[in-house]
């Protein structure tokens, strides 16, 4: 329970009509009671922020005088609201300490306010740093480094000589360190090439559930600080993601793709590998970048659906699209003929 | 071992042609042999019947008379036959009880049939009902309620406050309730927005290996009784499927999706978030959805595959399909133009 | 470390203009030091290769003598580098023997050679030959067998009575031998099919991250020999993919397909069910094969990627592909009356 006042001495902003109100959660405008606080950030929502029965709202500049609510008028509501839910909601504390069911190497070098969850496993030369948590069953290979602060939850595996930075959180099932897929072609059977490089991962990076991102073939891959990235995700050997880049779940990229900072790369999208995207770029979901992209924007390639008895016919025609297109230079020349002869 | 009366006592049906033969086993037709039940759908598959060892098989009432067979007529043997084969091959009964090398909190209430396997982990206030198995190396999260027969398979993980129904299947490596991706920008950063919501999954549901589903932003991430989820599906924060809804491996849903009862949601497709998809709504394999759809019906967004060299051809219309649509502009102009001189 | 004569003398080729140098690590043209062991396959890294600073090169006849460095000639240098490069990076020995926390049946044979992990699960009557290496968190479920030399990496799941080949490595979290998705409509419930078949995978295959691998229904799912897959890839039941077949990530294979030998599948590219794709077939990333494929070649299905109000140009024509063609052959038929009028 926090008052007006007490959120803004943490996050700044100007607090107006204050009633004395303490709030206890965030909620949406639509389903916000006198106990919640809620966000303004788009014209849109004006009508929800009249019918609001927030406790108080949180909006920006433009809209300081569009309720009579009691109100924070910050620039970015949104992030501001962000920061308050947190406030809200603090995460549980992990127990200090290792689980008497963990197992960890000897020679690993744990913090003493790290907790080690639950038959999770850590291996030698490992190295886990201050209020870092490992989930229950999570497996930590020889000679991984874990920064402060950074939260593995349950059943994480991070392969050998991994590094990931601080304030890190990776979701559950994830992988890291795998081995990058390189088979080197020999009479027609195949030869493994060994994955010498790396992962590494830098500050305040969060990685999503079942997402796996494999070590370098020579070189590492490098995940740049804030880097987001969904579940489910595939990052081949040798890419870099930028810093601050978003990555929505089911994205492919492929080895040595090097992704630019500030990107958004929207969902199930997949990207060739041995190119480069620029920075500020923003891929469309389910999009299929083929080529390196120099010029920040937003780029796309779908297919547009349609009911399936239409798709066939527009399926049918996108085969025969070069007949067509030989049928409309056969009629320019006809055309250019006839008019000729009229002449 | 089970004669065709005894079959027909459980599941229903009309016995025709018995011979006292008894079927321990089900087959495909062609591959059946007389210890084996078999069944026909479809007139496509009649040379097969005329030709099968089968000992036994299931047929529709059009079909009843297609065999001279030992037979159980039925109005539909699919379903039928899934019944069979399910007596047929009853589960491993897990045993009873909790491993001694699994760590249960003691606020934990577990119900005295369940089963809990070798190094799982149960955290605190967890609810598990009764005949439920939680597969070897589990873990189950805060305050989770796991409903009555329900089975955990290997290595699946569950976050805190998630809600499983009743005679649920969750498969290896599923992660269910990890944080949905929600963060706000703020000065070229990103401010992690606190999932509080939860997963609310209804009864009947199967949740195939390695699926996600992620907890909602506010409210819940709801998965409806009876819904079929294969491998590898990513459902996003706040979404909603319908019930008795079928979703193929490796489709994407991303946040705040509501999807209708009774889909069918081809492999790989994917659909995006804040839009809705009316009941009895069939999404073809790999098709990107990008708007709400609110007919019943099939819809589809596939480019035709074609041998390499053509689809060059095919790729370069494409991205000059403006310009082709210019020239027949053009061509309509001159001949307009043509037939008014003739005149 | 080792010298060129006596890697010649493991691998074949022939040594040149050795001055006795030692190589420790295989690096790059481009990043290799003295010490570092660097190899040329194509023309394009002529200049690298003059460039170089490697004690030592592999280097193919046609170019054998494009330097003067000490270098062994080779008929394929890039799977020479492969071997080369596990020599010089031995796999770290896990040790031998089960695990204290290790939970295993006593009905499971374990081979006196293999490496069972922390907290690894053996079911009963599994076996697991010389030379295994089961991971921490692993669940081997009954009656699995798992030929010598195989590695299973952490917190992989392998479900009952699944057979994995010899040398095999399996990446972390990968599932196989999950159910099947299989389910009978019935009056619009589902009911599920038992899926009674196995996972039968053939010797020296690799499987990514995370990737699904489901059982059989009635049959088995067969992975042939020498398949190499990579992460976060599904493959449905009754699925069996040739020989040396290489699959890269994300991608999904539906049900009862038959891939054939020495195919090479491109990222998230997807495979609908009940079909065959020929030998020698090469899939591009991100298509959807919807047919079989009965000839040898590559094939693709994509969609160009453009700046993205060029796209909205190009859906919008795709989606009206059918007007368009309706235009073209008005202009025919119009064009076709004037030539007769003129006549």
């Amino acid at each position: 329970m926090y008052t007006l006042p007490e959120i803004a001495a943490r996050f700044g902003g100007e607090v107006r009509a204050d009633n004395g109100v303490t709030v206890r959660q965030v909620a949406s405008l639509a389903s916000a009671g006198v106990e919640h606080i809620a966000f303004l950030t788009d014209a849109r929502y004006l009508p929800a922020l009249a019918d609001t029965r927030a406790g108080a709202v949180l909006v920006p500049p433009k809209f300081a005088d569009a309720t009579v609510l009691p109100r924070i008028v910050t620039a970015n509501p949104y992030a501001y609201y962000a920061k308050v839910a947190a406030l809200l909601n603090p995460e549980a504390v992990a127990p200090k300490g290792i689980a008497d069911s963990a197992r960890v190497d000897s020679s690993a070098v744990i913090a003493a306010t790290a907790s080690i969850g639950a038959n999770a496993v850590i291996a030698e030369g490992a190295i886990v740093g201050e209020n870092v948590v490992v989930g229950s069953n999570c497996v930590v290979g020889p000679n991984v480094r874990i920064g402060a602060g950074t939260i593995l939850n349950a059943n994480v595996t991070i392969y050998r000589e991994c590094s990931i930075g601080e304030r890190c959180i990776v979701h559950a099932g994830a992988v890291i360190g795998a081995d990058g897929f390189g088979h080197a072609p020999d009479n027609g059977t195949w030869v493994k090439i060994p994955q010498i490089g790396r992962v590494v991962i830098g500050n305040d990076v969060e990685v999503g559930a079942n997402t796996t991102i494999d070590r370098g073939a020579l070189d590492d891959t490098v995940i740049e600080d804030g880097v987001k990235l969904d579940n489910l995700i595939q990052i081949g050997h040798n890419c870099r993601i930028g810093e601050h880049t978003v990555i929505a779940g089911c994205v492919g990229i492929a080895g040595s793709a090097i992704i630019g900072k500030h990107c958004r790369i929207g969902g199930a999208a997949m990207i060739l590998g041995h190119l480069e995207i620029a920075d500020e770029v923003t891929i469309s979901p389910g999009s299929m970048i083929t080529r390196s992209v120099v010029k920040s924007g937003t780029y796309t390639a779908l297919m547009p659906f349609q009911p399936h008895r239409e798709w066939l016919t527009t399926a049918a025609h996108i085969r025969h699209l070069d007949a067509l297109v030989t049928r409309i230079g056969n009629l320019e020349n006809e055309l250019k003929q006839l008019k000729g002869n009229q002449t």
